[in-house]
C-alpha cells in the first residue's frame, strides 16, 4: 500500500455524492492504486445538512463555500456531484487554482459552457493538471467487454446501433416537479439525464462519434404539482398548486455515426415498468453485441463466423478475471452492482492523475456529446437532421 | 362438419404458397368453419414447376393462366401469392370477376396501386365480395392478446411503441441479387417486406394509425453478384457478374400516432445473427407489453396496478384456451409455430365469407399501410418530417 | 412424389389421435416421402363419435372394432394412441396380423406387458414388420441436435443430467378425478405420463441408459370429485361424489447412468404455473447444454473451449438449415410449434419402413424404459436404490 | 450517526475476510446503525501476510494469536472467517469469553464439533452475548423478499422445492488439490461448501426444516495434481505430484420437508459453464416463486389468483424501496452486487447485538443443517433414506 495520498474534496453530497463517496473508500480497498484517496472535505449549501453527510458518508470535514476549498493545500482533486447549472463555475475554477476535476455528467447544461469548460480542462492539462466526465456506465464490465471486442475487430463493420435508456419514475401524473422537470436547473430531461447515457456508451463502444441526428422530443405531462416547501429528502410531499414541467420527458433520435453506422435511441422516463433498462445493441458484419443494464453482469456477444449448427448468441456472464476490472472483485460468477462503476471509474481517475496521463472522458469528450444533445434538440425543433 | 364448400384457386406456389397451402389444409381440421375449402387449383408462370407445387402441396390441379382460373364456377376466393409488383392487377381482375380475394402483404408496391385496388375492394365490397389483405403476425395468439388487452384499457393512454423486425440473411456481402433486393419487383426493400408487418402489428394493436414519420434508408452493400442463370429454388448459384441493389437493406423511422404515441421503428436485414426477431414493446400509463417472435408464444405484461412489492413483467404463456385462437390447438404449455398464424387467417377469411362480413385488414388498411411506407421513402429523401 | 402409399389404420381418437392425424397428413408436404401416408381409418369404442372424429381429423372412413381393422388389405399401418392398459393387446395382435406399429407412449403399463410387446416385435422384425414406440420429443430439432452434439463429442465425458417435467394442471384440489388418475387405466401417474419423455428425452441424448435410480413418489390430492357422467370432452363437469386418486402425483429420482453420469429427475403436475415445461440440462467435461420446451426451439450450449473472455451459453436458434428435420419447414427464425414433432415421426416412421430398417425407439427401448419406471417405483417403496 | 461503537477482530483474511470487511466497512455507511463497528483487528496465521492484508482490508491492526485477542477489552465481536476445521475451536473460546460471535458457514465440519458450539451458544446467550452463522444468501433482497411472500401465504402449501448450487471451477481434472478437496480441512465437498447454502436457503423461505434425505455423492475426479509449495494466493502452480481428493465433487439428494413438501437438491463443481448459478424453484398450491444468482436481482413470482388470460411468472425486479434491504441503496432500476448480502448481515448482527435479541440464523440453526448434511452422507452410505 501506497502512502502518498489524494486529497478529494466533494461538492454536492445527494444521490451522485453518496456514489461517489462509496467509491474513494472502497476503490484502495481492492485495487492497487498508486495514491490513496483522503476524503477531505464534502461541501454543500446548507450546513446542517452537509455536516450530517460528511458523517454519514465518511468525510472529514464538511464546508459550505467551496470557492474556499479550492484554496485548501490539501486537496488535489475536485470531485463535482452538483446539478448541471453549477458545473461550468465551479469546474473553471478548480482546474485555473490547479485542482484536478472529476465532474459528473453531463458536463453541462449548455453548449456554451461546455467549451468553456473544455478550454479551462486544455489550459489546465498543458500544466499537469487533469479533468474527466464522469460517464460510470462505460466502466460497468460487461460494456468495458463491449469496447474490447469491438476494437480487437470481432464485429467487424459496425451496420446498426440501437440504444434505449428506459425509466418510469414520472409515469404517475402526480409525481412532484422536482428540479430534474426544471429547465433552467437540469437542462434538459431524459435528454441530458440519461440519453447522455447512451449516447456516450454507444460512441465509447464504437470508438466512433456521431456524425447527424434527426430527433424529436415530448412532454406527456406539461404540469406537475409543486414539492411542499420544507419537503424532505423523500421530496413525495406535495403541495396543492402546480407548475410547468419545462423538459422533455422523452426524446428519440434516429443518428448516423462518422463510421457509417445507423443508430436508433431513445430516452424516456415514461416506459412503465422499466425501472432502470439501458438497452445497446450493435450489429457488425462480423457478429453483434447485446446488453441489458437490468442484466448488468452479462454481455451478449454473436460470433458470425461460429459454426452454423452451434451459432448463437453467447450470453457472457462478465464475471471472469479476464474481464475489465473483475479480477480485483470476486470468484467467478459473483456478480456486482450497480456502484462498483463508480469504484472503477475513481480507480481510472487516480492511475491517471498519478501516472500524468489524461483520463477518460475528457471535457472534449463531454462537450463532442453536449453538442450531438444540442444537436438534437435543434432537430426536434426545426424537424429535419441536424449536424453535429 | 359443413358440406358446403368454399373453392380456392391460389396464385404463387413459392414460401408464401407453400403457408397458405398449410393453412387451407390445416384450418377445417383444428376449427369449426362454416364452409369448407377446397384447394381447387394453384396458378403459377411455369407449368412443370406448377404441377409439382401441386402435388406437393395438395392442390387438385395446376394451371398457369391466373385469367382463366377466374372464369372457373367450382373457384370462389383467389389468394395471391406473388411478388408484388402483380397484386394489383390480378386483385383488381379477380373481384371484379366477383371472387373472395385474399392478398399478401404488402397490398401493392405503390400507393397509385394500392389506391386502385382499396377502391376495387370498395366496389366489390357493394356486391357482397370480400378482400383482404394478409398481414399474419396480427394472428399469433399473444399479439392478438396484446390487442385484447389495449382494448380492455390495461394499458391506460398509451406513451411509447417500439418495433423492431431484424433479419441477417444478406449481412454477408456475397449473398446473391435476389428479386427482393430490386426495386422494380420488390417495390421496397426491408422497408415494405419487414417494416410492413410491424407498422401493421403495432397499428392493430392499439387501434390506431400513424400520422406522421421521419425516416431514413440504407443500403449497406450496393452491388451483389447475379444469381447464375437456371439456377435453382436455393438461389445459392451465383456467376460472376454483380448488379446494383435498388433497394434498402435498413429502414428506421419515428413516428406519431394519431392517439399521441411516439413510435420508434427499425426493420433491417443486416442484424448479424437475429432471423426473423419482431420485437415489440408498448408502455402506457397504466401498464406495459413486450413480444419478441423469437418466443412467439409469450407474451410480457405489465401491471402498473400491481402492488409495488410484487409487480413485475409477467411473463405469459399465451396458450391457454382463454387466449385468441388457442383453444382450437393443444393443452396449455404446447407451443404453437410460425404457419399456425395462417391457420388462423384462413378461418377468419372463411368465417368472414360465409357470414357475409368484411374481414381485417382490408383493402383500404393495406393502402393506409402503403401510405405510411411512402411517407418513409419521401421522408427519407427530404431528410424532414411526412404527414401519412 | 411418390404414387406407392402406405395404409394407415389409427386407434383412438382423443389428444393424441388429434397429433396423429396431423401428422399422417402434413408429412408428405413437406418431406419427400418414398410411400404416401393414406389415412384409411380410424377406430374407437363409439360409432358416433369415431365418425365425428374421421370427419374432423379426416380419415376416409370410422370403425369400432380394431380387430376387424386388422383384417384390411388396404391398411399397413396400425397407430396406437388408446390408453396405456390397451397397448399390449393391440400390438401384439397387430404384429401378429404382419402390420407396422406406431404405438404412443408408454408402451405399457406394466414390465410384463411391455415384455411380450417387445417380444412380440422381434418376431416381426424377422417377417420384415415394424414396430415403434412414439417418443416424440426426441423429434423436436433442439433435442435432436442436442443428442448430435453430444455423439460429435461436444460434450466430453458427461457428469450431470437434470431433468424436469413440470405441469399445473391438477394443482387445483377440485380437479376432476380423470382415467389419467386411476391406476387401472394409466398404469401410473407423472411418472409414467410425462416422466417417461424425460427418461427418453435424455437417455436418447446421452445415446446411455439407467442403470440404478432412487426414488419417491406423492399424491398431495389424494380424493377428488368424479367426473359427472356423460361429461363431453371438456371434462369439467363434476359430481358431488369423490373417488381416490390411486397414481402418483409427483415422482422424483436420482439416478446413475451406465456411463457414470449423474442425474436428478423430477415430474410433476403440482408445478404452479409451469404448464408443459420440460427442461433438460446437461453438463460434461467439455461442454454442456441446456433446454427448455417453453422456448422449444432453442437449445443452449456450452462450449468449454470457447476463450474465456467470450465464452458463455449461446442460446441456439435451432431453425437453421443445418438442424435437424428444419430444412423442409421455413427459412431461419421462424419457429415450429409443438406438433411438428408428431411429423418428424411419421415421416421417420414411413422411411423406416420404406427403407426395411428398424426405426427408434423400438419396443425394446420401451422396454427398457419401463423397467426404469418400474424401478423407480420399487425404489418409492423400499426407499432403496434399485438396478433397473 | 451513533458514537457508540462495535469493536471486531476478524479471524483470517481471504476470500471470506475481503466480504466480511467490506460489509463492516460500508454498512455504517448505507444504514443506520445503533452502533458504530470498529474494525478493530485482523488476525491471521502468518504476520507478513496478516499485516498486509490489515492494510489492504482496513483494519487498525494485525495480529496472529486469535487467543490473545479475545482478551482485548475494544474488542466486543469476533468474526470468524477461517476454513470449518478451526470454527469451533474459536467460537467456543471467544464465547466463553463474552465476545458476541459471527461465525461463517458452515458452522463446522461435524456435527459433534457444530453441537459443541450450539451450545457454547445457548450459555453464552444467557449471558446476553450473541452468535450467529453467516449464511448471507438468504440477506440477497430477492431471496429475502421470497421469505416475506411465503410468509404472507402467497404460495399457500408448498408443494415443491428444488434448489441447484452449480458451479465448475474444478471441471478440469489438472485443477490443484486445494483445500477446499481435502476432507480433513474442508469437512465436505460440493455438499458442505454450497450444498450447504441452498439447505439454508431453502429452509429459511419455506419457515421450515428438512425431517429426511435420500442422497448421493460422487467424485468424478479422484486424483489431482498437488499446489507447489510456495505457490502464492493465485493458486495455480501446481507440482508434478498428485493427491487424492477425499471430499464430493457433487452432491445430489431428496429430501422431504416437516410441513410436506418435497425436495430435490443439487451441489456440484461440474457444471460447465456455471459460475455460482444458485437456483431455487418453489411451487405452491397457491403461486411459485424461482430464483437464479445469475441474476440475482431478480425474484419470479407466479400469482395462481391472477386472471388465467394475463397470468404468468412476474419478473420482479428486487430494486424497489418496498423491498427487504433495499431502501437504504439507490433508486429503483439500480442493481446490488454479491457483497451486499455481506453488508446485510452486518446491519442485522450490530441490531440485534444492540437490541439484545438473537440474531438469526442462530447456531442452533447452524446444528440443524449440519445434521441435514450429515444425513445426507449417511444416507449415501447406506443408500436408504435418512432422517435428520
Amino acid at each position: 500500500m501506497t502512502t502518498a495520498t489524494l486529497g478529494i474534496a466533494m461538492i454536492g453530497h445527494a444521490f451522485m455524492g453518496a456514489a461517489h463517496s462509496q467509491a474513494w473508500r472502497v476503490a484502495p480497498r481492492f485495487f492497487d492504486l498508486p495514491l490513496r484517496p483522503v476524503m477531505a472535505v464534502v461541501c454543500g449549501r446548507d450546513r446542517a445538512r452537509t455536516e450530517a453527510a460528511a458523517a454519514r458518508l465518511g468525510w472529514a470535514e464538511a464546508a459550505t463555500d467551496w470557492r474556499a476549498v479550492l484554496d485548501r493545500d490539501d486537496v488535489q482533486v475536485v470531485d463535482i456531484c452538483t446539478p448541471g447549472d453549477t458545473h461550468a463555475e465551479i469546474a473553471v475554477a478548480a482546474l485555473a487554482a490547479g485542482k484536478h476535476v472529476l465532474c459528473e455528467k453531463p458536463l453541462a447544461n449548455t453548449v456554451a459552457e461546455a467549451e468553456a469548460m473544455a478550454e479551462a480542462a486544455a489550459r489546465a492539462a498543458a500544466a499537469g493538471v487533469r479533468a474527466m466526465v464522469g460517464f460510470t456506465y462505460r466502466r460497468v464490465p460487461a460494456l468495458s467487454l463491449a469496447r474490447e471486442l469491438v476494437a480487437r475487430g470481432r464485429l467487424g463493420r459496425v451496420h446498426h446501433v440501437r440504444a434505449q435508456y428506459l425509466q418510469d419514475w414520472i409515469v404517475d401524473p402526480a409525481a412532484p416537479l422536482s428540479w430534474r422537470l426544471q429547465k433552467e436547473r437540469a437542462g434538459s430531461g431524459a435528454l441530458g439525464d440519461i440519453g447522455a447515457h447512451i449516447v456516450d456508451a454507444t460512441q465509447f463502444i464504437l470508438g466512433d462519434t456521431i456524425r447527424e441526428v434527426s430527433g424529436t422530443l415530448e412532454t406527456f405531462v406539461s404540469e406537475r404539482p409543486l414539492a411542499a416547501e420544507h419537503s424532505g429528502l423523500s421530496g413525495t410531499a406535495v403541495s396543492d398548486r402546480t407548475g410547468p414541467v419545462t423538459v422533455d420527458d422523452a426524446a428519440l433520435f434516429l443518428a448516423r455515426f462518422s463510421g457509417g453506422a445507423l443508430g436508433a435511441f431513445e430516452a424516456t422516463r415514461f416506459a412503465n415498468g422499466r425501472k432502470n433498462a439501458i438497452r445497446i445493441e450493435i450489429n457488425g458484419s462480423a457478429g453483434s453485441l447485446a446488453f441489458d443494464f437490468e442484466d448488468m453482469n452479462v454481455l451478449h456477444y454473436y460470433d458470425g463466423g461460429d459454426d452454423a449448427s452451434v451459432a448463437g448468441f453467447r450470453r457472457i456472464v462478465v464475471t471472469e478475471p479476464q474481464h475489465p476490472y473483475v479480477d480485483a472483485w470476486w470468484p467467478a460468477g459473483h456478480g456486482l452492482g450497480y456502484e462498483h462503476a463508480f469504484t472503477h471509474q475513481a480507480v481510472d481517475f487516480v492511475r491517471a492523475v498519478a501516472a500524468g496521463t489524461d483520463p477518460a472522458p475528457s471535457f472534449a469528450d463531454g462537450l463532442q456529446l453536449q453538442r450531438v444533445l444540442a444537436a438534437v434538440e435543434a432537430s426536434a425543433t426545426s424537424r429535419t437532421w441536424h449536424d453535429v
